[in-house]
């Protein structure tokens, strides 16, 4: 069975859009124009009211996908001389060291594998052991576990010892309350096509006025020196480079739905919804989640393949999207997962749907129910 | 006056795209899944087809603007070791040599100011002198002033002399004619948003697959790393990071519709016809171009401003858009010029119109005709 309708996304991203979003892609607008200065100092405005930041912080919208806009952040505001405690449980921690690495900034890892959250005490025992820390970075919600990781706390004890934060809220910011009069960070770092349900063509950072001010002369790379881009923005209202004109343009819709969702608050109810619908009619199925219920985030989740000799990723894929949705693989080192996404345009009707092609496709698949509790691979613990 | 229709932008790009490249951006693509996989090696395999470079070279896409794909096939390329001659005659040039400074990288350069071509004397002449130089950069057609450079005379010079050429053809590949078996070239890079009619939010990067393979490592940015970036597709299909999906199948649509119009030959051939009804318009109505006939490339012209006490840019190109057209401002360091774009949806009609609208807005500005002959400016000659 193939469906002529595209079919839903239950990734965590590019996800499915609203049509009104996509339409909003229907025109051209030339770059220099006034027309699209003013829609970026709207989006730029916009997200940081989401944050309540204005009184703070500045938006800097950069091209590219969100490891542009998170290697930019990095390169802008860690000095040569500085050193950076890396936050990591999953592949985009990894990929902070990484970045790091690239840019030749001195950093340490506090590595808890594929699913523990680091957690604050122990980052509050790293940080007084080496004052020559200058930075941490976080992965706001670790999409490779789907794990939600205690930013308020680590955020908390990162500020008490006098660093800086960085925060990667690539897949959070939008549907997880983020305030940045009692959350304390220099930069936080999200795109396009997560939470606020735009499409993908750019990230953008969130950054404290007075840090980033310091930060000139500092970054590795032209195209992404965030403090240049901010300062040509302040000056001239325009991007420095060609701009994704229309991707900002569906952008713009997308902030506008997202309010009439009634913000941050509307949008997490919704994926908290799905998310809790998905988890217990896949458990009733006899699915089992990599995370104890304390540690999902609303925004991905991550089950346990089937331990079952019939059981093929490609194959479950495959029969899955015929039956009109497409999933995503795991992102896991030790044990064998897939992830479904609870964002973007999902509701009962589509949490409910894809439920029964996955019950139809066990069956197809001659997998019988309950080959899947594993409960000793359930192993985060508060 | 008005128009409810948005503006035809006579710019550099973003242009004017037809409704069909817009509506292909109508539906959302997984982007780990095969059918955007299928889309990205088809938009390589076309891109390297319209160059002739399938058996020599590779095709890298990168998410952002086009600079970000200049950058990273700068970074990518050249070694920390290596030595740049810098081709400069505008703008384009410029931020080569800037790009260079930010990655470290020793260069030198040969500015001809603001509109002057670099000639392949001086250039073999350069290359000769200095033996540690191993890699040139040049403008295909350097936008700031509209001249097309004299590449396939340059190209031979360099490859005669044993260096590596890398070429931005931002605003020229797929309007002029590039072929990679009689144009010696190491890379060259253009992006989504200029010949080929699409949206912008990703470039490109054709690389001889036999210097590339030596590239690993050299990269100084994680997000630009083209070698990276090349491994990751051959292995997997995809992009590394979230690809501009909707971008993507757009330019799947421009190419159809650059191939329908007869690939670069036909859409040469109209963009020509824009041109020299443009420009034969102009100078009737007593404006001067910048460049000698010879020098005007089919992308974009510079027209020098009037010198009338009742001419400023910023009414004069408000008034035109006011008529539905958005025009360009000048680059130039010299002499005030502005410039109206060739590329994108516009065909006699629009010439005709803009034409009619810069006539009317003189009127309305009370710029009697005749002002503009200043062919002293009138610099370049062969």
């Amino acid at each position: 069975m193939t469906h002529a309708q595209p079919p839903y996304l239950l990734t965590p991203g590019p996800i499915t859009t609203t049509q009104t979003v996509k339409s909003a892609m229907l025109r051209d607008w030339g770059s220099w124009d006034a027309d699209f200065r003013a829609m970026t100092d709207q989006l730029c405005q916009q997200l940081l009211t989401v944050a309540n930041a204005r009184e703070t912080h500045v938006c800097i919208p950069i091209q590219g996908s969100g490891t542009f806009a998170v290697e930019a952040t990095l390169g802008t505001l860690i000095p040569q001389t500085g050193k950076v405690l890396v936050l990591m449980n999953g592949a985009y921690g990894q990929r902070i060291a990484k970045t790091l690495a690239y840019l030749k900034r001195e950093h340490v890892v506090l590595d808890k594998g594929d699913y523990l959250p680091p957690m604050p005490d122990e980052v509050e025992a790293l940080l007084q052991a080496d004052p020559d820390i200058t930075h941490v970075t976080l992965i706001h919600c670790e999409t490779s576990s789907g794990i939600l990781n205690p930013v308020s706390e680590i955020a908390e004890v990162v500020a008490r010892q006098g660093r800086l934060l960085i925060i990667d809220s690539m897949s959070a910011f939008g549907a997880i309350p983020v305030d940045a009069q009692t959350l304390p960070f220099a930069a936080l770092i999200s795109s396009a096509n997560k939470c606020f349900e735009g499409v993908p063509g750019f990230g953008f950072s969130l950054v404290r006025r007075d840090i980033l001010i310091q930060c000139a002369g500092q970054a590795h790379s032209l195209s992404l020196d965030l403090y240049d881009q901010w300062q040509y923005l302040e000056k001239t209202g325009q991007w420095r480079f060609t701009p994704p004109t229309h991707v900002v343009a569906a952008f713009l819709q997308a902030l506008a739905e997202h309010q009439a969702e009634g913000g941050v608050a509307g949008r997490l109810a919704r994926y908290q919804r799905n998310q809790q619908r998905l988890v217990a009619g896949m458990k009733q199925m006899g699915f089992s989640t990599l995370l104890n219920e304390q540690w999902l985030s609303p925004i991905i989740v991550t089950f346990l393949s089937p331990q079952h000799p019939n059981f093929n990723f490609d194959d479950f894929y495959n029969r899955i999207k015929a039956h009109g949705f497409v999933i995503y693989p795991g992102k896991l080192t030790v044990v064998d997962s897939f992830r479904l996404g609870c964002i973007g345009q999902l509701y009962d009707q589509q949490i409910d749907q894809v439920l029964v092609a996955i019950s139809a496709v066990l069956d197809e698949m001659q997998i019988e129910s309950g080959y899947a509790e594993l409960p000793e691979h359930n192993a985060v613990t508060a």
